[in-house]
């Protein structure tokens, strides 16, 4: 069930300059004027809807509960993909049919998928002609502001479906003693941040972490070793990441989004 | 006419860094505890009040009507420069007046102007005497909120004007079959977008899009052309754009702003 | 005294990407729907607490009394460093005790100082159990919240103290005719930023700023000289710059942070 507080989340690949993301929030006052809006960030690898995908499905559950989370990496806007609304654990998702949402489907497969129908939801939600070149402002602000308002169901937007794009990134590979991934990506710090879930490696009894030709043993928290020793750690998202204390493991190591990762049982 | 919402939109060459922009928003939750305010872009180019004008000229009316629009790139602050408020469609604008807010009076001829008087206005506001470098703070948050929160109108701070500094950068110039603007900015994707408004070339049956040297036929959105491929489109904001599918046009043909671009009738 | 206006300011050294400073807006949020965040900035040098004390100990006053600063530059993170709470002037500030409130409490000695207790306060406020990597989302955002919401004061959290770990940055060296501090950060314009209070200059007759092998007389406001040209002032928040009108003195001096200044009277 789902059941709307009035706060509406965004991710997109917009960056910082003009108005996109603005004008998004301002279709949503428009309609809502009390609407809560969070950035969840702007700064999502450009046309790369994985990132996003991975990001919302590790981080939309430190919302309240009822929060509308819209995300909009969008290389396909004004060609014929979809648009989708999911609904997970309380809360819901607006995206654009491309795979952006597949992780949050892996991780709670009850999930409920709606399609937007168009010709039907547009004309009930009264919305605007939409431009060719930008939904996040035209189509998606608009229905997250009626769902987060609680005039419109996400299942409003059109028929239920269960077939959705895939995710343009695998799941790690499981074998009995080693697990292998990627890296999904990196954060401010430099950290590199893989697609590899901690539950997977918790029977682990010495997890050794490889990539890119180095092993690195699981620490707890940076501060377990010294300024500008490398560590792997389960992050405060739940999966394995490498690290450098107090410097950038990405620029160290030269490695970055998509560089192989295998944790193996190094017992 | 102008009915407050109590929106204050703020668009300024801040950056990210430092407590610029933060401190504006204390000053104004200060006086308008419910103010809402959206950021718009802190991330004009420096120096450049042309840009800024551009994306408020082409941006508010994605706002609720009733919004008061700040914006703060400010050059001359602290000197004898003047600052204005115009009022527009029923939203109101405040700026240094130094050009940036020459493109909402192109397109809304009927505006109205009114020149801030420091020392009436000031005290009747009860201004705090202002730094020398900070007037975003300092004055522009302060009348921001006043007039946001329905306590002062745009005409209560100063005599109307009809006199105000033009633009830094020209408007299209518009022959029979011809229209030749610039390149105004260049967004996260490395699109080049141009200050030519699509409705000055409607009537072009076949319009080509010339820049350093290249022609570029005028297309939906970005997806009717594969991956890689360049294209030229009236853009969500209704201004002609040069793109490359899924790549930065602007990066790949090593043009940006102020790079001339000429729309053809090719027909 | 300090009585919570539900305003809760950010700042740290977590940058644009991933969702690092959004789930903390959706842990306060979750606690207190009603609560208005600001971010002051998050893009403090990584790992360096010392800018980000500066500019709180220069920003906090504009914005409305009662206000929660949350600030987090936590290299030691999951380690045994503590947090602090402390209230000055009628504002909360809670931080790792890292030195990053020192200038707060440098500004305001008659300042208090409560360290946080998580066995007790913990369990009172029912804190989640905390990663051992992100205290901003687990254990700061819940704390703002409950201060934020009149919910707790900030000597709820723990035993006052008034031993808090001391700033990583000097304070400025004061002479009859000289004082001497650093550049404590630039910014978005380059503009170097010292941490030399005008109050300390304000006897001098003719101040000279002397920085890399320059010397710059003390003026109002950048427009005071010609673009391009160099100068020194105050700044809006009350410490000496230097800067070069309409261009970037960090650039054209190859200067930074942690450079030293030198102010003296000239006369």
């Amino acid at each position: 069930m789902f059941s709307a507080c009035g706060v509406i989340t965004l991710t997109t690949d917009f960056g910082p300059q003009g108005p996109f993301v603005a004008t998004m929030k301002g279709r949503i006052l428009a309609r809502l004027p009390e609407a809560r809006i969070v950035d969840v960030t702007h700064d999502v690898p450009v046309y790369w809807p994985a990132e996003a995908g991975f990001w919302l499905a590790r981080a939309y559950s430190y919302f309240p509960e009822g929060s509308v989370h819209v995300a909009v990496v969008d290389p396909g806007v004004g060609t014929k993909r979809d648009i989708v609304a999911v609904v997970a654990n309380g809360h819901a998702f607006l995206a654009p049919d491309n795979g952006l949402l597949a992780p949050i489907l892996t991780k709670v497969p009850a999930a409920r998928i709606y399609r937007f129908d168009a010709a039907h939801a547009g004309s009930k939600f009264k919305l605007p002609v939409a431009s060719a070149t930008f939904h996040g402002r035209d189509i998606f602000a608009p229905l997250a502001a009626e769902i987060a308002g609680r005039r419109a169901a996400p299942a409003d937007l059109g028929p239920e479906t269960h077939d959705i794009v895939p995710s343009w990134v695998d799941e790690p590979t499981v074998a009995a003693d080693q697990v292998a991934g990627v890296v999904i990506t990196t954060d401010h710090f430099g950290n590199l941040i893989t697609n590899i879930d901690g539950a997977l490696i918790e029977s682990f009894r010495r997890p050794m972490v490889k990539t890119g030709g180095h092993s690195f043993a699981l620490r707890r928290t940076y501060g377990d070793v010294s300024p500008g020793e490398f560590l792997a750690l389960v992050n405060s998202f739940g999966v394995v990441e490498i690290a450098r204390a107090e410097q950038s493991a990405a620029e160290a190591l030269g490695l970055g989004r998509g560089a192989p990762v295998i944790v193996s049982n190094g017992a």
